[in-house]
């Protein structure tokens, strides 16, 4: 990871502005022969949109994704792939108050002093807009392991918000789509929904925590020591706006288990090991196991709120600013397709690394060497 | 991060193995002109060594470095420097057993299953000893910071370990030092050293959580988008052996907070901006903002046990195991300096990283622009 | 140099076809605070852009490039800068012999055999009107050094044309914007027309040789050992289509002399250091010394000629190929602006680098230390 | 290249200077599974042993290489092969008069310039010393490609020294390695011999130019845009001490060529394209056809000469200084090992990034597709 560009083999760098023309991803190291065509990328981008339910932002952005270069006749060809978004929704005038003001919370105050400069509009590129060109660059990648391990699949729900938690009891991976934030848990949906419209017609905003689960990721992957998969998990998401924690398998609770309580004990199965359990989230000294990789992330809440908040100005005055705009309740809920998309990118990535270092398969085969 | 290299502008690059001739860290990119000595290494390699107390286990390594390169006449030249740690205690036949069978919860068999070879004496490059050469290389950063950015201090401590927890109340930096936990909490010493002894009896072993804060961290360092400051921070600790779970600052907690709760509110002081509260851990929008930089890490329990796990043999049957050797009741003691190693040698990084692009200072002067 | 990005803090990765919608580049890493306007990137463009005289292809591009994004009231702000210029004058149908077979001297086949598919409009990726957007960026480097080193300035110019030469002893650096050769020796333009009129007109083509110089140059920049100045150059000019060979100073030539003939000796002069002469080209050790740096590189002739070449088809049969299309009897000539462009973003990248590992200015006085 | 590494996939960084305790090279990347011995790499290094004939200088260094990790029971397991080369005859008084003045040719003003501090004795990390770690390095290489490309075969010879030039018409590779110049003509080792010994005995040197020939290279290697197979084997060679020019195939002399006097015309052969000629050097756009990589780069002239040149001290009076110390008539010879063991690193670390992007083989099959 370096300044705005992610991955080894596959690399993403993304560019744009809230309020700019537009914003978008190259995408860099794409193998070739991948079919991807626009329509598949957008419904990943569709996924993220704002204004899709009551409980996103309202601002209208159609986030049309154009191809650019890098694919000849809906297949990829190995070339750098240009992914652009139009902005059109810029109503800037929502913004003019913070041209003068920084935003507690948001990073205002910290590119003016950097940079000596910004665009203050919408967050200029401190923006979570910016997470749109991430979420067309998974989608390239989820069409590539598509062809390279179709037995792969991610999925991204959230699991609190504020308050309120999922019962792990009533699990179910098949409710996720069903719901406005995208939880495998119907019976919470209510009083979840109950719950946000409550914070939104205060004004107030809520924080939330996403979980990320890849299921059929091969045994092997990842690139130790500081290339790990957990530890570039854990730099994906924890780039992504607003997220403050990052958590693989057991996480922070780990830190209160004995040795006992947390050994994935290991048998051998008929298609290879099986464990016991998944405290290790599917990740052991970096590489991946073959159970689930399991992520978790904690996003804060929009700083954005109708409250006035203490802040002082350019000119170093104390005064207050009430953000008012558009925006979203719970950002938490938007920050779910952009987990899957980030976590879509470092799966490939490793999955390309691997295959590069090593070769095709797995060396290390377990069983009688007959 | 990429492979065993992690940095930018100061890049770390470690190599060795636990049972091998040695290990070490190539660090390239350390300004010109800083005084360095092997003794002042020593100091943080000291901190990690094994065996300082009846805490840690026994086996006995000199962990003495000596520089290779890059120094000369006790002043850093800018070319790399080569840090190197002979081993000296590998009792290889303590681990004899684990050649044909994998333990539970260690590498051991993501390794093979990637590599299709490994070094299983002591877990071979992803044994935890791998951490010296970082400590080591983390002393240079130190050297470097304080030189470059006198105001700054890093302090790591122990917040958790099992069961046992500080109590906020008695913080005390200045006790850290005084016990072997690294705790900041005199009055908690007692209970956690008869906590910990009752573990270590029993063969058990038990997690523990780090918090790291650095001081004097001057605003304006991070790199966004990919390279921001708590990406890098949650990278680099992910990357230390059993670590779980890293948070910036609220953390994890952030999920069930409203906006009003969250929001560290803004007003001009002598100096510059001052915060009411620091739930952003000094970071906002991977910039620091000035204020002390705040990072938790969690280190599961250390998977070697007493007590027979199911595991199994190379040729796939199922077997136990129990790991003898000599390890540590909580791995996570000696965490603390790898922590405070790997947050200097970011720290550097982006002091270095931000010179290069805007160059010295802060561009964004706020208050009067006579 | 990693794929299609080249560049360490100042990071230019471009993208897009000869025959798609457009072309571009992402140049990450810009300072911020510089003036960029497109009216000035497209001077620069203007001289790359085919079509100004009889010498050159009479494929028509507006080539006008457009800022997406890093650009704010007309300065940068130091995130990515993405620089579009969309295709506009694509006769694909000049093109369609080549999707069958494969044209001798281009990359047609290599593409074809590593990736297995390519797009085969104007040579897709490989054609030389990727050098438009390197040409653009190298625009934002010039504005960004016109800012950090304003004493420096980058010429290039031809020195060769096939069998044309430039006399050393009419040298005049002044000439070089008045002949549509870009030579500095006003005497040699009328043989030089007669000549490629005759290749021209012949359906033939020719190779060219380059020589690039920068004035100005701080001494002290370069990264040795593999990101030395003159490494890096050789790597940017190896990097334009066409290029077969890069010299520094003496160049190939080196190899004749004796350490007598070729020493630079040293002596203070008002300034600093003064060199009796420059066979190094400015670089010792991969480090600036503060003389002119000399580069030239050679182009080899167009491949697409109107005699007819034996080639294979895809389907491995043996046939002969006549390339139509619009060519450029030498593009050497248009390669000027493009080694210009590279030497820019190179000679910035390095001062960034420099700035960051070292800080600002020299730190190695020369003279009396009172 | 950034700094002190070179490479993607296979990572070298090296470290040391002249006269530290020792020098060596960290290869990370290495594919596991790689039977790598200390005796294999030594022959490599045998080969640029300084004292080894007349021609050479006749400081006596061992140059014994220890491997210090990422090896295991004799095979490469896919961490980090730490390389370490001891300084053993280290005469530093030799270099005494070069810690106040600065050498003509040599890095010593540029490095004081841009660190500040210097190590002198020997040029430090700016020594042709530095280059033993990368033929140690190269020699990991080696293996990999023994086994991942066995047909693939690098050898490197002079083809030029001062006046002398080879006959390519008796040109014979098996001849290399039968005479002290590497070079494939047996004809003219008395003639080079005599003229060798006239420079050595006046005190004065000589350039050489190099050319490097890698067999058996599989079509398809190289990484378009700025990742070309031509770029970094530029990049490689130029970052060898005293490097001054590179080329490529027809190299610099393609200036002078009509395009059809430089086409290589292709055909269908029973294994697959042939080319009626090569001067592509092998390389189309970037990537390899097939062919034969043709290099060539010259070396200047050793700069140590027993002439006195003036130069200045670091007071910045103006002196003269005569280099007695033991030097190479001629760093070209020593520079062919050196040459090939970047080239090695290059081909190998393309192997494994096209394998990572595209996987094994070439997906682009020429010929019929029943």
């Amino acid at each position: 990871m370096s300044l705005n560009t992610f991955g080894h083999l596959f690399r993403v760098t993304t560019w744009g502005e809230s309020h700019g023309p537009g914003l978008g991803a190259t995408v860099d190291g794409c193998p070739p022969g991948i079919p991807i065509e626009a329509e598949a990328l957008q419904i990943w981008l569709d996924k993220r949109k704002p204004g899709t339910s009551r409980f996103t932002t309202q601002r209208r952005e159609a986030d049309q994704v154009e191809i650019l270069s890098g694919v000849f006749e809906g297949v990829s060809t190995g070339t750098p792939i240009q992914l652009m978004i139009r902005n059109t929704d810029q109503r800037s005038k929502d913004y003019g108050e913070i041209a003068e003001k920084f935003r507690p919370g948001h990073a205002d105050i910290t590119y003016w002093q950097k940079y000596g400069i910004r665009d203050y509009r919408g967050g200029g590129r401190s923006s979570a807009r910016e997470t749109a060109a991430r979420v067309a660059a998974g989608g390239v990648a989820r069409e590539a392991l598509a062809k390279l391990a179709p037995e792969l699949s991610i999925t991204g729900y959230m699991v609190q918000m504020g308050t309120q938690t999922i019962d792990r009891s009533r699990f179910d991976l098949a409710e996720v789509k069903n719901n406005a934030f995208w939880i495998p848990d119907a019976g919470a949906v209510d009083d979840w929904s109950t719950y946000l419209d409550s914070i939104r017609k205060s004004g107030s905003s809520v924080g939330g925590m996403i979980e990320l689960r890849a299921s059929g990721v091969p045994a092997g992957l990842g690139a130790p020591i500081y290339g790990k998969l957990d530890t570039e998990l854990a730099a994906a998401m924890m780039s992504i706006n607003a997220v403050k924690g990052v958590e693989i398998g057991e996480g922070m609770a780990a830190a209160m288990l004995t040795g006992e309580a947390n050994a994935d004990e290991i048998s051998m199965g008929d298609d290879g090991p099986c464990y016991s359990s998944n405290h290790s989230g599917g990740i052991l000294g970096g590489i991946s196991t073959g159970q689930d990789v399991v992520v978790r992330f904690a996003v804060k809440p929009t700083s954005s709120i109708l409250t006035p908040r203490k802040t002082i100005s350019k000119s170093g005055e104390n005064t207050e600013i009430v953000t008012k705009g558009r925006h979203d309740p719970c950002v938490g809920i938007r920050a779910v397709p952009v987990g899957e998309a980030m976590m879509a990118c470092v799966l490939l990535d490793h999955i390309l690394m691997h295959r590069g270092q090593v070769g095709e398969g797995l060396p290390g085969k377990i069983g009688p060497t007959i």
